[in-house]
């Protein structure tokens, strides 16, 4: 249909690593010295979509930008509410809140919820910003380990972490840094548990358009009104269409009672928090008008996610399945003979490749063992990364 | 020099009104009945400067829209910095934040500093933000009156109101609701006091690009080290540039110790919070390039705010001086026989002009029998808000 959709869209040459080193913050492009190859933060090398670009444009261009209301743009949440309807979720635009940023989201659903001395339970690994929001509200994080290998939720696993103090648990659909997609039975476990245990369950589903293999997303909400109705659900556009920067995300809650805590939490009624207009405008282009490049973004992910895990996998001591969502690799390094802390220093001091250390501080103790590496780039740029790391363990053994 | 930058900017012909129906919203023209004006949240009705829309597009067009450094782009830091130099400020760019709104500002500002437990003194009236986010940190706040009709700090009456609690003394300069611009004087004074109880002062300077009269802005900061040393100041853009939709502001602090408190409690360098790239920008484009676009608008506000006080003192119950600052009108209106109150509700449903009351969940008791006028659109259409105030006199009396 359009030439900026094809194959070209995500090759080398769509990249202007000269604008990237410029403005790539965030352990990326703009802070690594200029013979390193980052593969740190969940965030892509591609430019936006030229649609999205266009709507900030083009809304700039009508003259006014001035206050919106509390909770984002009529037109953002009902592009919001929409897209989680063709989900399955029995969304309404009353139920969304516009938020500047999933991580925003995030620490504004566990302010809604925690206080000091509660407990919440979430997983280990999963990506530090879960406990940290929790912790921000004043909470204790209680780990239930995941499945050493799958990141499976193991069964009845859960049940001996939970307390009289335990208001909440946290979840992280696809899951970083595993890359699993959650099943429904383990989905429906979790919903058990969490009414069992009169939990709300803080959902996070920033990866929800990141899906690479044949297991489906479904989306908790989906799953029956009962479970929809102890659900925040927080996502996000940085993920799917590389736009951090505008800092633009949102929470959808279905039960009327904890929405009105999340806006209370919040604090947008007085204009202390909020979310730009021209994010809002460029996350309703997005879900608007790049369904096509957003598939053709997922393509390509997938093709890299199956050559990076291949590779990856016969470097002897690595251990790397192939993501079914998320565009992140999380091998297994514990049978080399480096641990996640000195092998990420090695690769980048000697193969010049950044990760990210499946350290503690990142991802809990269950990361150990791990590194992560972001795979959204091109095919020539992570094969080039790949051959700097295939080089070191060849010089290296 | 140009165009874009004669008179006719701030005229009827340049607003949009059917652009302001749409987009106009916090108490403003989206949000009330097709006849009715609204003067309500400060905001102009003018279209914002053409070099802001050229500096969004501009970066757009580069197609990275990726994640920021924590504190802010660089450039915004060091444009804010020059700016603050030259209104005679030690700033550097290290100690610039980069925040989502002045809004935002405030309320980071308060938590850095305040706990539960806490007390704050403000001033009454004062704009309901200051309280507002001095509670949302758990503080107790005491409210120091202002001299009635001047809005003067009344010489040493702040004393009586500090405990061994108090922590932060929060000022407003020039000050919302009354148009003051506080003298050499009052600062000094307010900073011997904040030293000699140990004080942070948290000085929001939103509205410091707006002074209409002849006595100068004078930035707290620039007064000495010591009072520099233990002072957060925070402002915006939205009001000297009418992008709050954007919401970009900052948070300078000097002092190291302070700082570092600052940056914890803002959170940014977990990515839960920080400012849109976009607005950052847009920010930096205004303070760089809309200098004279700013004088032009300047001298708009001062020649409207003449009009307007003239008119408005001669109806009979009513005192309005012309402000020294901000695009707001303050008039005491406890000479005619209304409250501020049912005064504001029979302006809306007969005069068909939406004012904001001067109640105390707005500005404290001490804004009691004023309204306040936001004049910030065009000569013809506050002409027309002025006639139609001055009828529904007539017709009343």
């Amino acid at each position: 249909m359009n030439t900026r959709h094809d194959p070209f869209v995500f090759s080398e040459a769509s990249i202007d690593k000269e604008q990237l080193r410029k403005t790539a913050f965030n352990l990326r492009w703009a802070t690594v010295d200029a013979d390193v190859i980052p593969l740190t933060a969940g965030e892509m090398d591609f430019p936006v979509s030229p649609e999205i670009i266009e709507a900030i444009s083009r809304h700039a261009r009508n003259g006014y930008l001035g206050y919106l209301p509390d909770l984002g743009l009529p037109s953002f949440r009902e592009a919001v509410s929409e897209n989680l309807i063709q989900n399955g979720v029995q969304a309404h635009p009353d139920q969304i809140l516009a938020t500047d940023g999933a991580a925003s989201a995030l620490r504004i659903a566990c302010n809604a919820v925690l206080s000091p001395g509660d407990e919440v339970i979430t997983f280990d690994p999963i990506d530090f910003l879960l406990p940290h929001c929790s912790k921000m509200a004043g909470a204790t994080v209680i780990r239930c380990p995941l499945e050493k290998g799958t990141g499976r939720l193991i069964p009845n696993s859960m049940d001996q972490f939970v307390s009289a103090k335990t208001k909440a648990i946290l979840i992280c659909n696809p899951h970083n840094p595993t890359g699993r997609v959650l099943r429904k039975s383990e989905l429906l476990e979790i919903a058990e548990f969490a009414e069992r245990h009169h939990l709300v369950i803080i959902n996070d589903e920033v990866w929800s358009d990141i899906i690479l293999g044949s297991n489906p997303m479904i989306h908790l909400s989906s799953l029956s009104e009962e479970i929809s109705q102890r659900t925040i659900t927080i996502s996000g556009f940085s993920k799917s269409y590389g736009i951090s920067g505008l800092r633009i995300g949102y929470i959808h809650c279905q039960n009327v009672e904890l929405f009105k805590n999340i806006i209370e939490s919040s604090d947008v009624k007085s204009t202390t928090a909020g979310a730009s207009v021209l994010s809002q405008v460029a996350a309703e282009a997005a879900l608007l008008n790049c369904t096509e490049w957003l598939a053709s973004y997922r393509s390509h992910l997938k093709e890299i996610a199956e050559v990076g895990s291949k590779r990856l996998s016969d470097i002897p001591g690595f251990s790397c399945p192939v993501p079914e969502g998320t565009f992140l690799l999380f091998p297994d390094i514990s049978n080399t003979e480096y641990d996640e802390e000195n092998l990420s220093q090695d690769l980048l001091n000697m193969a010049k490749i950044s990760v990210v250390p499946g350290a503690e501080r990142w991802f809990g103790p269950g990361a150990k063992g791990h590194i992560r590496l972001s795979i959204a780039t091109s095919m020539e740029t992570f094969n080039e990364a790949l051959s700097r790391i295939e080089l070191f363990f060849n010089h290296d053994n």
